[in-house]
């Protein structure tokens, strides 16, 4: 097969890609960034007032750091789906799109006129991506779907926390995000398999369903002790069944440490200089470790009280012990390792100044990152949308935003 | 653009792909089998004595429920790296390949002598796919990474735990799942790619890059604070923005509940049938409800602990509250949506007997989903694919086998 097209490494994956993102708050908007930062052209649009993130945010143009982390790199229009007109210019932009992305609750799309079974015979060729918190088939399709309540019925929860404290939610977005890369992956699959169809297709992920998989270990907990529900372990091993696993206080923080082979302890053990614990005999073997956790954790952390989190860090590295210092937030944001890969990168904002904005986590080697581009303002791309794609003169358009259609 | 290949809807999405998968443990099995549940071929390679999943496992044939969770619907090989020979059949066999996926510590495959340097050379379609703690490149790239302390050095748990207590880990894999479901996204990316360049790729995602975006909402509570960073709130809305914004106690366990808008403490207080909330000064808004959080929390926690969490999250539903019950693990595996939905199915394990497995979160409308097809034992399709692959007659596969290279 030749190359067709002229396209080569240094050509941005998703280069020639239309994108119409009807998205919103987290889990479609991440699943339309990383389509951007790929090189495809993404157009968000928006109700007249903006999508619920812009809203609820606080300065200028509708920012907010979460709201530019999540949409630089697109263009922006305003559309008014509940207007017969507004629908019809949706209909006219999803003839020149390759993939339009929405996650609205089920069945809202159908219901203004414009879901899948509608677009499909607009555009044969359209992949239709739909996120949603419990997906758009089976009994609980319409249950009102948040990060916080996705994170306790699909059991994340249940398996996070303290023994004697309630379950807790994972600080991390962690339903949406999964939710939304999920998202991403069914669409660039579509979008290879209609390399061979020329066909579009409907796509679709639940966020629950996307936490499923992240439980393995405890699953396997629970199989392996009858269908027994193991109890919540704070920071220990979830099965209870290696020692060393743990979290530590240090003299400025904490280190999370785990020895999964023995090696690790007898490396660990030099790195503490304390050659005596390897002739202990509650502590020779994992199992036996295992059974005076207390005592192994006790004397791990007279260790790791004594020095800094870094200090650990490097300790346990230079010994090949894993361990890694608990970051906060200003640590992780100004991280030189993940600027200097490119992974993040400051960015001078008209309204936030100086923030710092990720890049995609997906790398593709011999093809240069994409630079933040600004976030764009509420229907600022508009005229330029319009009169491009759909041939609107400027008396039409000024027409459409008397009316409030756009 | 005519279909060239005949391939319609009901064609898994990536039929015909073919899959050389080195993986262990978790990130990459992960990707390696939602390319399988889309169709691809995957040919799971294992050193000699098998991948450390199944090292770990306690049964039969080196079974565990997170094993078997990983690698259905793959086929299995031993190769043993180390050597000369085995390297050779490695590179025969990425010959016939259309993607390779590794999650080495970075450098590995490098030593050995088959890294993507080499790789390409011997088949310049190939999509090398890596993925790690850390990623291929940056100070840090050598660091030890496990699901744990990749968690530690993200900031996660930094902002997960109550704020008494110390930071916590999330209890699912947040880490090692984030990172297999980038890596999947950017292989079909790179796939999509190739059918315009006709060339491979490196393609690399590190789990500690997959993290930072699903901390939006903490960054910008810090960004918002001055810099400052917010203390850990247990499951209160992570700005003490929000309230109600909790993890609940009825009479038999928890419900996660949140008024995003103020609609919803309406629908709130009409589900809890006591309208003299509304007249309450102290609830009269959101940020006077915030201001008397930990009342809120008091009088929204009076009424859940008078029934169930079924019962508090189906008069919740009926009022349009969101609103779920903390589940455990059993619970969630015999989620009748799910099953209903084709996401988990039961499954009869020659070793394990009846357990449930997880379908791929990506649904492709119109094509059946691919039922789960037994793990492969440990070299199971030695024979099949070293001869239907590579040509190897019975007495050269016996003299691999002897020799220790299969």
């Amino acid at each position: 097969m030749d190359n067709k097209t002229g396209d080569s490494q240094d050509t941005p994956p998703l280069k020639g890609v239309v994108v119409i993102d009807l998205t919103q708050i987290y889990q479609g908007p991440y699943a339309t960034l990383l389509m951007a930062k790929a090189g495809a052209d993404v157009v968000k649009i928006e109700p007249i007032n903006g999508e619920p993130s812009r809203l609820r945010a606080k300065v200028g143009r509708g920012s907010s750091l979460s709201m530019l982390m999540l949409n630089t790199n697109k263009k922006g229009v305003t559309l008014n789906l509940k207007s017969e007109e507004g629908r019809r210019l949706l209909m006219a932009l999803v003839k020149k799109a390759d993939v339009l992305v929405e996650n609205y609750a089920p069945g809202v799309m159908d219901r203004l006129g414009v879901g899948w079974e509608v677009l499909k015979e607009v555009n044969d060729r359209l992949i239709y991506a739909s996120g949603t918190g419990y997906g758009l088939s089976g009994p609980d399709r319409d249950r009102l779907a948040m990060d916080l309540t996705i994170q306790a019925t699909s059991g994340a929860m249940s398996i996070t926390g303290m023994p004697d404290g309630p379950p807790l939610r994972a600080g991390p977005a962690i339903a949406d995000f999964l939710g939304g890369i999920h998202l991403y992956g069914a669409i660039t699959t579509a979008l290879y398999r209609r390399e061979k169809t020329n066909k579009g297709a409907l796509v679709e992920v639940a966020m629950q369903d996307c936490l499923y998989p992240t439980l393995a270990s405890n699953l396997t907990f629970c199989y392996n002790s009858d269908g027994k529900v193991p109890p919540r372990v704070g920071n220990r091993h979830g099965g209870l069944a290696l020692a060393p696993y743990n979290v530590y206080r240090t003299n400025d923080g904490y280190v999370a440490m785990v020895c999964v082979k023995e090696e690790h302890w007898r490396n660990l053990v030099k790195a503490m200089a304390a050659p005596e614990l390897l002739e202990d005999e509650r502590f020779a073997t994992n199992v036996l470790r295992v059974r005076n956790l207390a005592e192994v954790d006790r004397v791990v952390e007279a260790w790791t009280s004594s020095l800094s989190k870094d200090e650990i860090a490097s300790l346990a590295q230079l010994h090949k012990v894993p361990c890694a210092p608990v970051r906060d937030l200003t640590e992780v944001m100004n991280d030189p390792h993940m600027h200097q890969r490119g992974m993040l990168e400051r960015f001078d904002d008209e309204d936030l100044g100086e923030v710092v904005l990720p890049n995609s986590p997906l790398n593709f080697h011999g093809t240069p990152r994409i630079k933040s581009t600004a976030m764009p303002g509420l229907g600022e791309h508009n005229d330029e949308i319009y009169s491009q794609w759909l041939g609107l003169a400027q008396d039409e358009l000024d027409a459409l935003k008397t009316k409030g259609v756009i």
